[in-house]
C-alpha cells in the first residue's frame, strides 16, 4: 500500500513534486492506475460527474446494503504521499483481503475528487456531490485562471447534468475513513491508530489594530501608538488563553504590518485567528475572550480595532456505534483502543451529515504533513488493514447494526 | 518660505506626488528655482560635482571665514513639502534678511543633493562630498536601474572628477541647519523650535526565530514550536525595556512570518529592531539586554535564533558653542530655550565632522511627516527667522568665537 501511495504521488501537475488539484489531467492517470490495481477483483470502476472515483464491490444478495470506504486523490502543492491516497489504497487493500468473500452488505471504495480546497479556495467538493451540496454557486466558481467548476468539469470529460446521479443513494451502512493524522498526538503517545469521535468545530478571523505611523528615531516610547506592539500583545493572551483550556487550539499565523519597515512605527497591523474545539461553546466562548482582549488591549493603547469572522464551522461528532466498533476492532487488531478529536476537516466531516461515519487516523512520523517528507510506519499501516479487516467482521456479524443506517 | 517650499514640492518625478530623489531630473528644476530666488542678492551660485547647490553671499573682506548655512533638496516618495526644503528656504530668508548688509563672514548656503537615502540605498551623499568621504565604493554602488553614482552623476551633468573640488576649504564659522522635527516632541511640549545638542547613535538588526511548521488545528499546544508567539514575545519585551530607560527608543517595524497562512504554525518568523539613544553606551547596554532576551525566549519555547548587526551608528554631538548661541537667540527671538536630541540622522551629523555644527528644530504639527499631510506653523517659521537673524547678529559681534572654527 505504501509503494501504491508512492505510485500514485508520481501523477503530479509538476515534473519535480506532488501536485494534483481537482479535475486536473495527472488525474486521469490517478484513477487509471486506481482501475488496475482493482482489475483482479472484477470491481465495477466508474467516475461520477463530480470526478470522483466509485468501485462496487457487491455484497452477499442484490439490493445488500453498502458500506462506504474511502479517502480523497487530490493533493496540496508539493504534497507527501499519503495524505488522502493511503485512505483509498486501504480501502482497495481491504476488499482484496476479502479474497471474493461476500459480507451482508456491499462495499464502495470511493476516491474523492476534491478535499484540499486548493483549486477553487473551497474543500471538499468531491464529498459535497455524495451528499448532493453542489449547487449553482459553487458550479460558478472560478479557479485562479478563470474556468468554472462547470468548466472543469466539462473539460475533464464529464458532464454536470450528471451531478444528480453522484448522489449517495439505497441503504448505506457507514462511511469509513482512513487517514494520516497529520498531526503528532499519536507520535507523541508512541500508539499507530487512533479513533477519531469528533472532527473540531473552527472558528477564523480577521484582526486590524490601527495605530499612528512615526518615525522610529523621533518618536518617544509614550507618544507612541504601535499598532504592531499591541498585536504582538495580543498574540501572547491568544496563546495564554488558549494553554488554560482543553483541547482548545488557538493560532495567529499571519502578521501584516503596514508599512512594514525597519524605521517607522506600523499604522497598522492585520493577523488572523484560527480557533479549534471538539465543544462549539468552548470555542465560541475563546473567541469572544479574545476579542475582548483584543478591545481591552486596543483601548488601553489608544489604537482602534477591527475585527471580522471569516468562517464559524460547527464540530461534526462522528457516529458514536461506528466509532465504538472501531475501537473494539482496533483492540482485537492488538491496539490499544484511542479516542481522539480531528483538529482538521475532512470528508468524513461531509459524509456525516447523511450517513453513518467515523475515521481511522494512523501515526504520522513528527507530525509532518502536506510536505513531501510526509511518512507512514509500515507496521502502522499494517495494523490499520488489521483493524480494517477486524471492523469488515464486526459488522458482518452484527446485521442490525449494519443495517441501521439512514437511507441516503 | 512656505509658499516657496510649496512651490519646490511641485517639481517631481511624479506628477501626483512630492518625489525627487538625488539627480533625478526635477533637481535641475528645484536649482533653477533657487537661483531665482538669489538672483536679486547679486549671489553667486553654483552646483557642484555632487550636485549639492552652493550659493555664497560674501563677508565684508575678501578671505572672510564663512557661515555654513543649510538642509537638502531630495525627498522621500511621497514626501511633503518642509523636510529639507524648510531648512534651504530660510538659508535664502536670512541671507534676504540682511538687506545686503556684509558680515565679518561669508555664508554659504548648501541644498544638498541627497539626503535621504532614497535612490541608492546609501544617505547623506552630499553632505559628504563636502566632508570628503565620496570614495570609489561610493561611486560604484547602483540605483534599482544598475546606474552607478558615477553614471548619474554626469548623466546630471556634472564631472564625478571635479568633486575635490566639492570639499570645504578655508576657514568655516560652522554649519546651521534649520529642518522640521519629523517627531511629536515639541508639538506636545507646546514649543515652537528646540536646539538639537546631539543626533541620537542608532542599532538597526535582525532577528529571525526558528520553530516548527505545523498544521493549526491538528497539534496541541503544548506540542507546538510556534516562532511568532516567540517573536511576539520579544516584541513585548523590546518595548517594556525602551519604556524603563530614559531617552531610548526601540522599535519592532516589520515581522515576515513564514509561511504565513492562517491555519500553518509560523515556522520562522523576522524581525527588525532599531534601536537609539544620544549615549551610544546606553543604547549598546540596551541591544545586548534584547539580545538576551531573544535567546532566553528561544531556548524556553524550543526555539532556535539568528541575529546579525545591520548598522551600529555612534552618537554625534552639536558643537557645543553654537548650541549655547542658538539658544541665546532663540531667548532674544522670544521662544523659550529648549534642547533636545535629534532621533533621526541630519546632514549636520556628517558636517560636523569638519566643522562646527548645530541644528534648529521646527515644530512639526502632529510629529507627522515623510507624508504630503507634513506641515509646518507659520508662526514657528517666522520664530526660526528671527532666531537665525539673532545668530547672525551674536556671531557677528563675537568675532573671537566666529573665528574658531577648524580649517576644512
Amino acid at each position: 500500500m505504501i509503494d501504491r501511495c508512492r505510485k500514485l504521488a508520481g501523477f503530479s501537475e509538476r515534473p519535480d513534486a506532488t501536485s494534483r488539484t481537482f479535475l486536473s489531467p495527472p488525474m486521469h492517470d490517478c484513477h487509471q492506475e486506481i482501475a488496475e490495481w482493482l482489475e483482479p477483483l472484477a470491481v465495477e470502476v466508474k467516475i461520477d460527474a463530480a470526478g470522483n472515483l466509485r468501485a462496487f464491490y457487491p455484497g452477499r444478495e442484490p439490493g445488500s446494503p453498502r458500506l462506504l470506504l474511502g479517502s480523497h486523490l487530490d493533493t496540496v502543492p508539493d504534497a507527501g504521499a499519503f495524505d488522502g491516497a493511503l485512505g483509498v489504497a486501504l480501502a482497495v487493500g481491504l476488499v482484496e483481503s476479502l479474497e471474493g468473500q461476500r459480507l451482508p452488505f456491499g462495499i464502495e471504495i470511493v476516491g474523492f475528487s476534491e478535499e484540499e480546497g486548493v483549486r477553487f479556495g473551497t474543500p471538499f467538493i468531491g464529498s459535497r456531490a455524495l451528499v448532493g451540496r453542489v449547487d449553482e454557486e459553487l458550479l460558478r466558481r472560478e479557479d485562479a485562471r478563470g474556468m468554472s467548476v462547470r468548466a472543469a468539469i466539462e473539460d475533464f470529460g464529464l458532464k454536470p447534468g450528471d451531478l444528480a446521479a453522484a448522489r449517495l443513494e439505497g441503504e448505506i451502512v457507514g462511511y469509513v475513513e482512513f487517514h494520516i493524522e497529520q498531526g503528532p498526538v499519536l507520535d507523541e503517545l508512541g500508539l499507530p491508530l487512533g479513533a477519531v469521535e469528533a472532527v473540531a468545530g473552527q472558528s477564523k478571523m480577521e484582526f486590524t489594530f490601527f495605530g499612528r505611523a512615526n518615525h522610529a528615531g523621533t518618536t518617544p516610547m509614550h507618544l507612541r501608538r504601535d499598532s504592531l506592539a499591541g498585536a504582538a500583545e495580543w498574540i501572547g493572551r491568544v496563546e495564554r488563553d488558549a494553554n488554560t483550556v482543553p483541547g482548545l487550539v488557538a493560532t495567529v499565523g499571519t502578521v501584516e504590518p503596514k508599512p512594514g519597515v525597519t524605521n517607522v512605527i506600523a499604522r497598522e497591523t492585520r493577523l488572523t485567528l484560527d480557533v479549534r474545539h471538539r465543544a462549539d461553546e468552548v470555542r465560541m466562548l475563546a473567541v469572544d475572550r479574545l476579542i475582548g482582549a483584543a478591545e481591552e488591549i486596543a483601548v488601553r493603547r489608544g489604537l482602534t480595532l477591527s475585527q471580522r469572522t471569516l468562517l464559524s464551522q460547527p464540530s461534526v461528532p462522528m457516529d458514536e456505534i461506528l466509532v465504538g466498533q472501531i475501537e473494539e476492532a482496533m483492540a482485537q487488531a492488538g491496539c490499544k483502543p484511542y479516542r481522539m478529536v480531528s483538529g482538521a476537516g475532512h470528508d468524513a466531516m461531509i459524509l456525516g451529515e447523511k450517513v453513518p461515519a467515523a475515521m481511522v487516523f494512523l501515526r504520522t512520523p513528527g507530525g509532518i504533513s502536506h510536505s513531501p517528507e510526509e511518512t507512514v510506519e509500515m507496521d502502522d499501516v499494517a495494523k490499520a488493514l488489521e483493524t480494517g479487516s477486524r471492523l469488515l467482521e464486526l459488522l458482518a456479524e452484527s446485521p442490525a447494526r449494519a443495517r441501521r443506517g439512514k437511507r441516503a
